[in-house]
């Protein structure tokens, strides 16, 4: 669920990527979400690899995790030490291949990178929406990234691809936009949140709040919960990992043999410095609001809603999908994405399926990515053809 | 891990009970704990249903988990509510059956429920030992119990049951005293931590002492971190609980329908209010540095160390096991403890597996305690019958 992560090469696939902003709405028209509160002016924060083809359905649209940005590859700077989260599998040649397609990675609503979310000003008070930023879904984060689109003249999208979070946008884009999406490819991801990650995420919220600096989330201008926002990362790190994982890379190693006396703040083993490291890590390069309103989109993420229940939103599906689990995945685990697949099959969609062979638990989507090359680029290839001889039986 | 339960009957099997206490050592001669550091004082409170025979050989000592107590059956008061917490399986002619043995039920060491620990006082100052309270393990929670059995005239141990950390205080009881128990049966547990569990305990901990009212442990006196025991007794009831069951018992039932507003604080799934009940009802019964103590020793706990490691520890012990796993558990899952018998069987210990069927999680060994009646029943006869042959042959 890191966003950035080191590149393994010196040179990173699409070299040096920029930021782009994408504006919409006004007091007049604003952008009403599935709750029915509204927000004045959207801004979507970008990055796009490789180039739009003249008839503009070469898109590729990659969907980040929770705590992730629009930064999927390149470097900001030449001598940044750190390349985009999926760097490995975007560029020439690579199986998101930007001599072939035009990929765009947006940052999501709610989050704190580039996008419209708590910490963004409100226009209509110049400060912080704070606790005033109303509640958001996945569904909205979808809608919100359409017209950006369609002001890049994109009517129809190759594929839209992403893991967690990411792979719950994908489904929402086959579901609300079924004759724009050619295609998706969700990754450790599910068309519905479970009870268990409701729980996890709730516990991380009741964290984040129950810090004396959460200030009802208007902490702006003050320190911000910074101890809560680490002890719900901490939470997360666990699902992002599985049992077998942690014992291998942590088992029970101590840093310090007991019986070495210590106070109650004292750090006894790996794995607990482990976790003390990544909630630290993130407090400096994401928003408390962020990580509670996006867990909770999250949360509130069902395909069905609104639809007739999952099976009848699944039969709107148009887009052929390549559901793909991690082996060792603790919050979407491979039984679950299997019966996902069975349930699309059933409602008559074109769905695949490919496990991921990891030890790695729900994070090998970032850490293991190569392992999503072959599946991916074989997915891809074969829309290519399909394409082909839908178009050579069109024109015969 | 509620250490009480209403009980299914109206009246409950053991009838009226209180508890004891025992208490040992002086400044003179204290308490030496594994770490290394003393206690000058250390008092067990207990209970104990049934009568010791002449011979003081039918003893059958339970231990409790992270947040329990002695009060392992009957009430407190004719019109109390709340039966022990194993009162399905203690009494007259049920598997822990108090017409043939004494059972003996001790708090353990470190806890707050009357046993000595980090909010008794301290003998020396007077004051709850708070911060100043040592480092403490599982084994040390057996070496504690030991002078309260001899103080009984009891130099055998017909059985040491427990679930989860009282699992693990057996497994220490049949390694420290190999010539005093008979057998053990350990419920969901493990003769050594797990790097995840670990992992969680570290989370519960850091959330406690994240609260401001946290004082480094010594909040006497004061209000105490009880928004932060409360966010670690949410965490660990979704470890208690498994997804199967989160699945089953909330699914995503709202408890208001999308999408009416709601503010960060609101609570939306049923999920959300069930674990908030549970950390709500913790706070009032259990103190934060006891949590903090015991999840501690919970996760020191190794029966290899300083014994040459698990496989040679296991070779000490001379105790029939019969280890039972609860299907659908989480922390301990099956795989695991059928590890832990095989590991046993080739240490040529004698050991038995049984799989409880339950989709109830962890909490099974309490929620649906009556599916221990048969094993547990079975085991007891079968040492009776042993015991007997024994006998038998040694007076032929």
């Amino acid at each position: 669920m890191a966003d950035e992560m080191p590149a393994l090469d010196a040179e990173c696939s699409v070299g040096i990527v920029s930021r782009q902003y994408h504006t919409f709405g006004s007091s007049e028209k604003p952008f009403v979400l599935e709750s029915g509160q509204t927000l004045d002016q959207v801004t979507t924060c970008y990055e796009m690899y490789g180039t739009l083809n003249e008839a503009r359905d070469n898109v590729i649209l990659i969907e980040h995790g929770l705590t992730g940005s629009s930064h999927a590859a390149g470097r900001f700077k030449r001598d940044s030490p750190y390349a985009g989260y999926w760097d490995r599998i975007i560029g020439s040649g690579r199986a998101l291949d930007t001599d072939r397609y035009c990929v765009i990675a947006p940052n999501a609503l709610g989050g704190c990178r580039g996008s419209t979310g708590p910490s963004s000003p409100n226009p209509s008070t110049g400060r912080p929406y704070g606790s005033g930023f109303p509640t958001i879904t996945i569904r909205d984060m979808v809608r919100a990234q359409r017209p950006l689109l369609a002001d890049l003249g994109v009517r129809r999208i190759r594929l839209v691809i992403g893991a967690s979070m990411g792979g719950m946008q994908a489904f929402e884009w086959a579901a609300t936009y079924p004759h724009m999406v050619d295609a998706i490819c969700p990754v450790g991801s599910s068309p519905r949140q479970t009870a268990q990650a409701v729980a996890f995420n709730h516990c991380m919220r009741r964290a984040i709040m129950s810090d004396p600096n959460w200030q009802g989330g208007d902490y702006y201008g003050g320190d911000g919960p910074r101890t809560g926002l680490a002890v719900a990362r901490m939470i997360g790190h666990i699902t992002y990992l599985c049992d077998g994982i942690m014992e291998d890379r942590f088992g029970l190693r101590e840093l310090r043999p007991f019986p070495e006396p210590e106070g109650p703040n004292y750090v006894r083993f790996d794995v607990e410095e482990y976790l003390d490291d990544e909630g630290r890590k993130l407090v400096h390069r994401f928003d408390a609001n962020s990580y509670v309103c996006v867990s909770r989109a999250i949360d509130l993420h069902d395909m069905g809603r609104g639809r007739g229940g999952l099976v009848a939103a699944m039969a709107q599906i148009r887009a052929r999908c390549l559901l793909i689990a991690i082996r060792s995945d603790f919050l979407f685990p491979p039984e679950a994405v299997r019966k996902t697949v069975n349930d699309l099959r059933e409602a008559g969609v074109r769905a695949a399926y490919w496990e991921m062979d990891s030890a790695y638990g729900h994070d090998a989507f970032l850490e293991e990515q190569a392992k999503l090359e072959a599946p991916v680029r074989a997915f891809l290839d074969d829309l290519a053809l399909s394409a082909q001889l839908e178009h050579g039986a069109a024109s015969r």
